[in-house]
Order: C-alpha cells, then sequence, then structure tokens
C-alpha cells in the first residue's frame, strides 16, 4: 500500500497539471478502452458472479454485482457525459487589489490523491475515477472483495486509456489485494493520501470515520423530513409528502419522518393516511397521530431516528415551526429537511434555522442529488461540516488557493 | 467537558440564526466590558507572571503573557474591527434555475461549535472569540495553564458582554481546568465539537491531529521559498529575497529556503550574500552556493526541511523552474512560495504547478496573512487542503449548505 501511495503521489503532480483537453481524451480512451474489452468484462464479471454465488450472497447484491451490457452503456456514457462537464480547476476568483498593490485572488486546484473505498458495485470504479481525474487527482479505488475480478478488468481498461493519452498509469489505480489490512494501511498514510471518500453500508463509514488518520468525506444516515406547516398548499403538501417516501424506498434522500402542523392534521391526515396506505407504507405516529390514524402504530423513540429505507414512515404531530425544526436538528441526520408553505416568513426561517445540508421550500426530498442539482455528476452526499456540504461533484474534489501577483512588491 | 460541549451545542443554534446587528452589538458590549474591567485584568495578569516567574518560565515566554495597557486596547481594538467586518452568515451563492424548475442555492453557515486550543498568549481568548461569534458559531477555547487567571478575567467580560445583548453565555465558554485530559475530551467528542483548531507549537498540533476525532484546521510548518529565475529583475529579486527572510524571523510565513536559477547564481548570489550578512544571516547552501560565497556553510539534507523561524537561509543553486517547483512541493510545507521572474509563461506555469496555499509571482511570501490578503482578520493559516487552505478568516470559519425553492415539486 505504502507503494501504491507513493506512485499516486507522484502521479497527483502529473495529473493536477494535465490540462483540460487532456483530461476529457484521457476519459474518452478509456470509454473505448470499455467499449472493445466487454467481452473481457463480462468475463470477468462471471467469475465474480460465480464465487457470489457459491459463497451463498443474496440475491439483491447478485444484481448489483452483474455487469450487464446496459451497465456497460451506462459507464461509458457515464465517461461521456464528465468528460463533457467544465473544468473546474485553474479557476482564479475573486482576484483584486489591495491596498499594498498586490493582487489577491483564490485558484481552485486538486485536493492531490483521494481514496475511494466502496462495496459491491464495480460501476463505482468507473463514476470514481472519472471524477476524480478530471478534477485533477490522483485515485487510490478500493473495491468490495466480491467484485474483484470485475474491478480488476476494469482497471485494466483504464491503465490502457491512460497510456494511450500519456498520463501516468498510477492516476487510477485500484487495489489488487482484498487483505482488510490494506484499507487500515489506506486511511493512514497522510504522507501520501489528501482525503478518504468512503461509500458504502453505516458499518463501514463508521469504521473508516473511527479509524482514519486523513480527512474522511462521508455521508452517514439520510433520515430526512417533511414540515407541513398549517400554512401550506394542501395540493403541494400531499404531493410532496407522497413522492419524498414512495419514489423510492432504498436512498438516503428519502422522507423517513412526516411532521405536521397540528391545525391541520385532523383535516389532512387521513387523506394521507389514505394514500400510503394504498402505495402499502405503514405509518408510525405519535399518539396524536395514532388517534387520526386508526391503522397506524405507536411510534418510539428510536423511530425518530431511525433510516427505514422501507416503505416505513414516522408521522409526527407539532404545534408550530419552531417545534418541527428542534425535532429535525435533534433527531435527523442534517442530511435533507423541506417545508410545505405558502408563509414567505416561515419558508425564510426555516431555511436559515435548518441545520442540513439541504434545507427545501416546497420541493421533494428527492431533489437532493447532484444531477438534480446541475453538478453533473456526484461522488456522493456528504453529511459533514467542514469542507462540502450535500451533494458532492467535480467542485468538492478540489479546494482553492490563494495566488498573489506583485511587481517587486515587499512587507513595510 | 461533556457538559460544557452540551451546553456550547445548544448555544450554536442561537449564535447560529442572531442577526448581524445583534451579533455586533456583542462584540462591542465585550469591548466595552474590557475596557471597565482593566484594573482586574491587569491584576489577574500580575498572578499568572508571579506564577510564570516562580515556575522559571524564560523572558520571551513571560513578555507573551503579559497583558500590557497597549494589549488590552489592542483586544478592544480588535472587537470594533470585527463587528465592522461582513457578516458572510446566511450569503446566499449561485442561487438558479435548473430544470425541473427548481431553484438551487449556496446558503453560507457557521461550522457550529469551534474548540481552540492555544498556548500562552491571553489576547488569543479575544481574537478567537470574537471572529467565532461573527462568524455565528459557539466555541470552546482552551488556552495555556500559565495564562489561566488572564483568560479566566477575559472570559469574565465575554459573559457579561454576551449576557447584556441576550445572547447565551455558552456561546463563549473557557474551559477553567489546566488538566490535560480535558483537551483529551475536547477533541473527542464530534456530537459536540464540529471542529478544532489548535494554535501553537508543533508538537502541540501533531499531538492534536494525531489524537483528534473531530477534524482539525490547523497548521503545521511554514517552510516558504522564493524562487530567483533567471528572467527576473536583478532589483525585484534581491529586495524580496531580503524581505522575505529577514523583515521578521520568528513568523511562519518567512523564507527559510532560496532557491536560485544558475544562469544568475554567480552574478548575483554575492551582492546577495553581502546583505545577508550584514544583517547577521547565517547562510548554507548546496555545494555550488559554498563555491560562490566563501563563508556559507555546507547545507545537510535536513536544511531544506528545516523551518529555522531564526536568521538563518538555506540556499540552493537550481537549473531551471521545473527543478525549483519540485524541490519546493517535496520539501516544503505547502504553505507559502515565490516566483520572481519577468517570464509570463513562468509565473503562468508556477502558479499552476505549486502545490502551497499561498503561490505567489514578484512578492515577498511575507504577505501571506489574513490582513494583507483584505480578510480583515485571521484565526491561522491552514496548511491542510481540504476546507480551507492559507490564512482562514470568518469564510474559514463556515461552510455552505445547499437550499432549494420549489413551488410543490415532485421527482418524476
Amino acid at each position: 500500500m505504502h507503494e501504491l501511495g507513493r506512485k499516486a503521489r507522484e502521479a497527483s503532480a502529473w495529473v493536477a497539471k494535465a490540462d483540460t483537453g487532456l483530461k476529457n481524451k484521457a476519459l474518452l480512451a478509456i470509454a473505448a478502452e470499455l467499449e472493445t474489452a466487454r467481452p473481457a468484462l463480462r468475463q470477468a464479471n462471471a467469475v465474480d458472479l460465480e464465487n457470489g454465488r457459491s459463497r451463498g450472497l443474496d440475491a439483491a447484491l447478485l444484481d448489483r454485482l452483474e455487469l450487464t451490457d446496459a451497465r456497460i452503456d451506462t459507464m461509458i456514457e457515464n465517461l461521456n457525459q464528465v468528460a463533457s462537464l467544465p473544468d473546474p480547476v485553474g479557476t482564479i476568483d475573486d482576484l483584486k487589489y489591495v491596498p499594498s498593490g498586490i493582487q489577491v485572488g483564490k485558484m481552485r486546484v486538486p485536493l492531490g490523491v483521494i481514496g475511494i473505498i466502496y462495496e459491491s458495485r464495480p460501476n463505482v470504479t468507473i463514476e470514481a475515477a472519472s471524477l476524480c481525474l478530471k478534477s485533477g487527482n490522483a485515485v487510490i479505488l478500493r473495491g468490495g472483495s466480491e467484485s474483484i475480478a470485475s474491478n480488476q478488468a476494469i482497471a485494466q481498461c483504464i491503465q490502457k486509456g491512460l497510456a494511450a493519452i500519456g498520463l501516468p498509469e498510477a492516476a487510477v489505480q485500484v487495489v489488487e489485494t482484498t487483505d482488510r489490512q490494506a484499507v487500515g494501511t489506506l486511511i493512514s498514510i497522510p504522507e501520501y493520501v489528501d482525503v478518504i471518500v468512503p461509500r458504502g453500508g453505516k458499518g463501514l463509514i463508521e469504521r473508516i470515520s473511527r479509524d482514519a488518520r486523513v480527512p474522511v468525506i462521508k455521508h452517514l444516515d439520510g433520515i430526512c423530513h417533511v414540515y407541513i406547516d398549517d400554512l401550506a398548499d394542501r395540493e403541494k403538501a400531499v404531493a410532496i409528502a407522497v413522492n419524498a417516501k414512495t419514489h423510492r424506498y432504498g436512498v438516503c434522500n428519502a422522507m423517513e419522518t412526516l411532521l405536521v402542523n397540528r391545525a391541520v392534521a385532523a383535516d389532512w391526515l387521513p387523506e394521507l393516511a389514505q394514500r400510503y396506505q394504498e402505495i402499502g407504507v405503514e405509518l408510525r405516529g405519535c399518539s396524536e397521530v395514532c388517534d387520526l390514524i386508526p391503522d397506524a402504530l405507536a411510534a418510539t423513540e428510536d423511530d425518530w431516528q431511525t433510516e427505514y429505507l422501507a416503505p416505513v414512515l414516522s408521522i409526527k404531530v407539532v404545534g408550530d415551526m419552531g417545534e418541527a425544526i428542534r425535532h429535525i436538528n435533534r433527531y435527523g441526520s442534517h442530511h435533507t429537511d423541506s417545508i410545505i408553505t405558502e408563509s414567505y416568513t416561515r419558508g425564510r426561517d426555516f431555511l436559515r434555522e435548518v441545520d442540513s445540508s439541504s434545507v427545501m421550500i416546497n420541493a421533494s426530498t428527492r431533489f437532493a442529488d447532484g444531477f438534480e442539482y446541475g453538478l453533473g455528476a456526484e461522488i456522493g452526499i456528504s453529511t459533514d461540516k467542514i469542507h462540502a456540504r450535500g451533494p458532492v461533484g467535480l467542485e468538492g474534489l478540489t479546494s482553492q488557493k490563494y495566488v498573489v501577483l506583485g511587481d517587486g512588491h515587499i512587507r513595510k
């Protein structure tokens, strides 16, 4: 791992200064290699699937593992798309003269070497590599042991693409061992790795955050809320509450708790409950909710802090927006929360006071997504407070250094 | 410490939503309290000085510890100045419509609770408290044991000022114990503390970075370089090389290594050496330098990675700008580096390729400073790569969350 790190550090200087055209060519060259290597990719993937079956992986995991032709299409499409995104590297902002006569500005620069630790889906290899490359970073990828053959095959395409363009192959390295110790080392070498992005289950992310000696950009829970204010438009409230919960269940930006203002609860909740029950969502509520919805189960303290990722919803009646905000800031995961209201003043206050990476007015929490936000791509959604919050795109993989232009200026 | 943390977390919600006028009033109220408390501050400081003397602290440390009337003036001036700075909190950038019809933007928000760990100078208590407060954060301050009485006296002024304006006193807390364990706890409670800013010697900062379970914004070394290109203007080169080394020695943005292009070394170095020797700077050089400057000592590998903070300078002759950049990126501390050149192309490349928090053309490294950059204040200079690089002002104590404005929008 130290050797991998050393090579990545060396390569990072080359990627950092590669111009936009060169990086785009490399991305397209990798896409061409994937196209050519379809049979090899399917073959390598078959080995992983076979091993997975014999190790008794469940059907959902095997499905995520599979590299169908459609998924290879998506990887190629992904490379094309990242190539078409604007390059953040080198952008200079706020360059201005200060009283001493020097000009001071900020230049956007790559972070250096990024370590990505992820689980089963092999297409993450391409997603992560393309974003790191475009943002001028070298990357060390450590995928799940169950997808090792597929990842190696993808890695070969990447290396060939880089070599064809004359970029160092060490700009993208895939860890070849499934040894757990490799992860322990990767997250402990700040001299070679500048930031770690873990993608996977909560257990993985908690373990990495606890042990890392390198900064981590992470996403823990997605306990998202919709608060229906008494000054809400009823139609918008119902549409958003249904969409935020039921559009997709297993995603981090799905609503897990619905907060409803007492003034409209008796009138609106029965209709909403019926909509949820038609779709098959289990409802758990506070005592007031249980009085209004006979089929709802009683919610426990645990329910307010659970990311169900399933057709289950907890519902609580609150007295006013202040109570809703306190509930969100206390039980939520600082991910995405939305207020439904027609009140200008309440919307204004909600935006400021809710301490989450995405705060919304009259929109479904399902919009919290790099593509929907126009970032063009996303490497993950950060629930951290420093560096980047919310969907992390190319810019989140860079930082800004100061540039100073003088003409022989000295400090007096 | 956990109780302190809990109270800070609670207070942080109030400071975060306090409007600019209220925060400014609090800063001015604290200034008024300091003015009134001058005798009490001097008295408390006398206790620290007395203890310091009996513990045998050296003269330099005792000097840093002393709260003269002029230093109290500076603290008051500091509060006035921070009150006059623009408030970054709540600023919304890049709010725009995206194809789905929602508007997406980024709002600047406080980090939450900041822990500051610092050494002897008691005026840091005011500097840090004022910046954290203005940027909407709660803060826990942990000063050096040698300044505990002074810090407590300053803390009382802060508490009174906050109370007078109706802000929670827990918005600024000064740890009352000198117990080392308190630091260990402060840096291990991510549930209460969002970021740690250590200010002090390298030993302190390394220890904290190693043990922290909370993100750290830190400044390690300042091994700054000036590279004199063969296309430099001789007068500017000499002026900047002298200024960067000799303007002040004990500061992180002083030059520690001078790199000189071979084409001008023989001609220019003797003049430069004479200037340095007149001022009393010890020179250590590579073999070529030693040939040109008879009095120079031979530099060892260690010299290239030493922050002297003293009238000592290492000098190396390089073949071209590429060699200079490789030396800087390898031996430097990614703090501040400057090229002296009249070449447009070399200046352009140097800015992009040097991986430091401040990169300069034709200016003294001594300009790397929050005040010189127009930030109005600085809590420190970050040599980290994520979140903030270089001088960290109010903006560095905030991050950005996404705000989404819709009109009943749902994901299709």
